[in-house]
């Protein structure tokens, strides 16, 4: 039996990697051969929660050529591993836009949910697999980091009831305030540079002839992101330049007033266009926008897809 | 709330109207407005299951537009109904290749199993959600319909075992007997006219510019589709310069002796390379070959994909 590798996105967040964890765990609680991967370093926060949960770092996946292969938290090949057009994707497993095309019928499994962990956890109720401390504890902090501890507007019910079932099991009393420990981990830019900045949480879209890019990073309150704001301005030219985006635009989310400041820099006039609002010196705060997938990547899409 | 429209692909068989029938009904016991749908006139087979189970004829959906909208046994806008781009398209569930982009997260499973029936079926076991008598006849017959009776390539162990659980429900004694009934329904051409033998059953497909059709009729025995086979060639030939197809086939399947002869024409010489055999006056006969989906769809692609 050749061994499966599940593995989730380039520049790997929480959900990302503890959704691998957990879903080769379950592959194999169905008896297949199944091993959790990365396709990258993982971040501090991811680190705090492995840490935390006494679990290994995934392998370190540096192609796909001729593996099996799970995508879980992705399905656009921008973001998938290496050579991954010479791999065998038997199996995807996401909450983001369907974007992926297969040659032959395979698992497809998207739902809007707030995390891929809710899915993964979901699956195991269905098929009456039991969690883990560890396993739960896991999917637990991927549920908490992917909804920004249950303010994202992309949190559903489904999410907050699932991450209670799993907070039981992993004994973690108070959820909100695990979560708020999780997301501090990450919320330091101290000595970081601007290039770590925008591309810790990085993600490449490409939408007819456009090519464009978002970061994201969170923290609690925007004073040093608003320090280092040419800086990053800078970085971000010099790198949209180099590396042929049309636009280039890191959003930085306070996750605890609930709103983005966006800095960019762009080709042509889109964050005006896409979001509607004045911009000044290739910046722009948005009130309530705290999620790339459902209220930045959309509105660009949508003004992308008619250019 | 507003319906929920649940409709299968153009040219509708039998696993498509029974399983929007049974997805509608599934919605309804989750307490959503759901309404099943078809796109087109039903063909005799589904008339015989409808007839059988005493089941009504669902809705024919003329226009998707500003609907929601639920896909199942399809996700090739091709084979969507009209409108389908002014639609909201909530979910999707099929047993097909991965074509479809969705501008946000929806819910969208498809699983490489002999019929989308056998998708649904597992989906009320999985919520517990019971089969009435009728159900579970229609998705048992959908599952005998795309599988031709267990005997196509594309049937897996699950199909069997769910096929059995609803037999049982449905109180078919005898399933492959049962399914000979549904298939000899639709196997005779007497008094059919090339054009409808043709089109009866018929799929389109786009791989870069390379536009093909691929209709595939159900048979006990080519005696009766050789007496036509020059009258269907003249058909496909003037079908195809109509309306602009490279290539235009209909896979005449013989479920007795597991085979398949394939009439065509053709802008270029694309059979024999995709299937690596030799061609005779726009036919050859394939051994085998029982699944448009797994067997003919992929050579194609591949080939077209190349091209």
């Amino acid at each position: 039996m050749k061994n499966i590798y599940v593995t989730g996105h380039k520049n790997p967040d929480t959900d990302t990697i503890c959704s691998a964890i957990a879903y080769a765990n379950y592959l194999n609680k169905k008896s297949k051969k199944a091993i959790a991967c990365r396709t990258g370093k993982i971040n501090p926060e991811t680190k705090f929660v492995l840490d935390y949960f006494k679990v290994k770092t995934p392998l370190l996946l540096s192609s796909a050529k001729d593996k099996k292969i799970v995508l879980v938290d992705h399905n656009e090949k921008t973001q998938a591993p290496n050579d991954i057009e010479k791999a065998d994707v038997i199996e995807v497993i996401d909450h983001h836009k369907v974007s992926f095309g297969s040659k032959f019928p395979i698992f497809f499994h998207t739902e809007p949910l707030g995390a891929t962990a809710t899915i993964i956890a979901k699956k195991y109720c269905q098929n009456k697999i039991s969690f883990s401390k560890k396993i739960a504890g896991l999917l637990l902090s991927a549920i908490l980091s992917d909804t920004v501890v249950f303010r994202s507007p992309t949190t559903t019910p489904e999410d907050i009831k699932v991450a209670k079932t799993l907070a039981k099991i992993a004994k973690i009393k108070n959820i909100k305030e695990f979560g708020f420990e999780i997301k501090k981990s990450k919320s330091s830019l101290k000595g970081l540079k601007a290039k770590n900045i925008i591309f810790a949480d990085f993600k490449d879209f490409k939408v007819g002839k456009f090519k464009f890019g978002i970061g994201q990073v969170e923290l609690c309150g925007l004073e040093e992101i608003n320090k280092k704001r040419q800086e990053v301005i800078i970085e971000l030219e010099k790198s949209a330049k180099s590396k042929k985006y049309d636009l280039l635009l890191l959003v930085a989310t306070d996750i605890i007033k609930t709103g983005s400041l966006f800095l960019f820099w762009e080709k042509g006039n889109y964050i005006e266009k896409a979001f509607s609002k004045k911009q000044k010196d290739n910046s722009v705060y948005l009130k309530g926008v705290m999620s790339r997938k459902k209220q930045v990547v959309p509105p660009l899409t949508k003004l992308f897809s008619k250019s």
